[in-house]
């Protein structure tokens, strides 16, 4: 078979030729959907948006990971908010520091899924330093007080299942989650497609957090190929207090981060400036 | 009206919504597209590809300019081949050192229909510093000789009219119209969706210069959002030998290029190098 499966937005689309439908299924909370092609590697589709190739998820996963968990002096316990898949407990597991992560996915159907057809993503699911739960961060976090080092919250668009992952009652009880010191990150949509995601998800951190840094960084999967992903922080800033030795001792075998990619991709250029005023 | 218009690919596709269709017509030369969309302004289609868009096009002309004459301490004739859009001459003409610009453009229709529809890309067509010459910039260069401080090449995929500019004889031509310091820029597709395009281009550029260099940039216009531009070089390095100051001094109201992105930009992810050894 060779069908296009496109994600669709009101003024743009893309799509991807599929060799092949591996998995189609509406499980409890979305519509999965696991396609094939020829150059991209599989596809994983959650209520018709792409979540990663095998081609270009390392992208996505470093970002979201390494660069909060190399300003945070001593990430030791993290909570992974959505992240079904694998990818982002993959890259925080290894970081030396970390001892333990709590990953709180609202679908189990993602895991085992992933389990399947995305081994090289769903590699660290069994890890010992992983405590993978199904349930709803939203209400996971409610009970949790000054217990993370770091929240990583690697959801799906603002509508759906992950709505509630953008509110300030929700940044609330992360910051109630988190200990004195702690940083979250979340990934925070694009400028350049749906300017209103992007705009309200930093606007909400930076009503909670006295200290908030956005960056950006390329995205093939993603609609016009750019994304970011916003940190907010209690103490430690993402650029000032970034240690570049921490990276370079760590001997990590990363694709796209780097210490001089963690820098620069906090710098905004001024059309992105102006265009989010 | 509301139509679905694609740039189509083997494996990958995506499209714009457009309110309008302004212009559709075969030239000589191509199939011309003119289409209206309701968040990214006017784009321009030929032979069925994005060739720019109003809302995005600045970050393709001021990084296939500014970065080869900042780099070049005194580029005073420049020759453009391709380019009728005028977005190319609109930025080059910009620099104070640049007295004199030759731009050979092979389809006389682009230019009318970019002067009709695209009036702020084209605003620098009648430049008292710019002869425009419609004609085929393959012949153009072949008796010229050590003439140009940099020449432009802003053409449209290798295939089709723009295939000849991807080759040793245009570029051993193209060496000769040069001065011995001269410089030579070209777009040089996406390592990403056809990568025998991008391994071509600047495999050709390695042969003939002694110095080269390309460079990365977000470019939402082109499939996958990643575009690149190969720099090659008879005496100045692009990076080596850029000033930061001369950026600084000539006040530029960029909106994308600025002297910390000129070094950024040529720093290769290690997965670019990977991909294209």
């Amino acid at each position: 078979m060779n069908e296009w499966i496109y994600e669709t937005h009101d003024t743009m689309k893309y799509g991807f030729k599929a060799k092949e439908i591996l998995y189609h299924k509406q499980s409890l909370i979305q519509d999965i959907l696991v396609i094939d092609t020829e150059k991209y590697g599989k596809i994983l589709f959650l209520d018709n948006c792409v979540m990663l190739s095998e081609k270009w998820e390392f992208l996505y996963h470093e970002m979201i990971t390494h660069p909060v968990l190399f300003t945070h002096p001593q990430p030791e316990n993290v909570l992974i908010i959505g992240g079904g898949d694998g990818g982002t407990l993959r890259e925080t597991v290894r970081h030396a520091h970390v001892k333990h992560v709590d990953m709180v996915e609202i679908d189990g159907d993602v895991i085992d899924v992933c389990k399947k057809f995305f081994p090289q993503v769903s590699s660290e699911l069994n890890s010992p330093k992983a405590n993978v739960v199904v349930g709803d961060g939203i209400e996971y976090v409610k009970d949790k007080k000054g217990i993370y080092d770091v929240v990583i919250i690697d959801s799906s668009d603002p509508v759906g299942p992950a709505e509630g992952l953008f509110n300030q009652e929700f940044y609330n009880n992360a910051w109630q989650a988190m200990k004195d010191d702690g940083m979250l990150v979340t990934q925070s949509e694009s400028p350049f497609y749906v300017k209103e995601f992007f705009t309200e998800a930093v606007v909400q951190i930076k009503d909670r957090f006295p200290i908030t840094a956005t960056l950006l960084f390329p995205m093939p999967d993603y609609p016009f190929g750019l994304w970011t992903i916003t940190i907010g922080s209690k103490k430690y800033h993402p650029v000032k207090d970034y240690n570049k030795e921490a990276f370079k001792k760590a001997g990590f075998n990363t694709r796209y981060y780097n210490e001089v990619i963690h820098g620069f991709s906090f710098n905004m250029p001024r059309f992105f400036m102006e265009e989010n005023r």
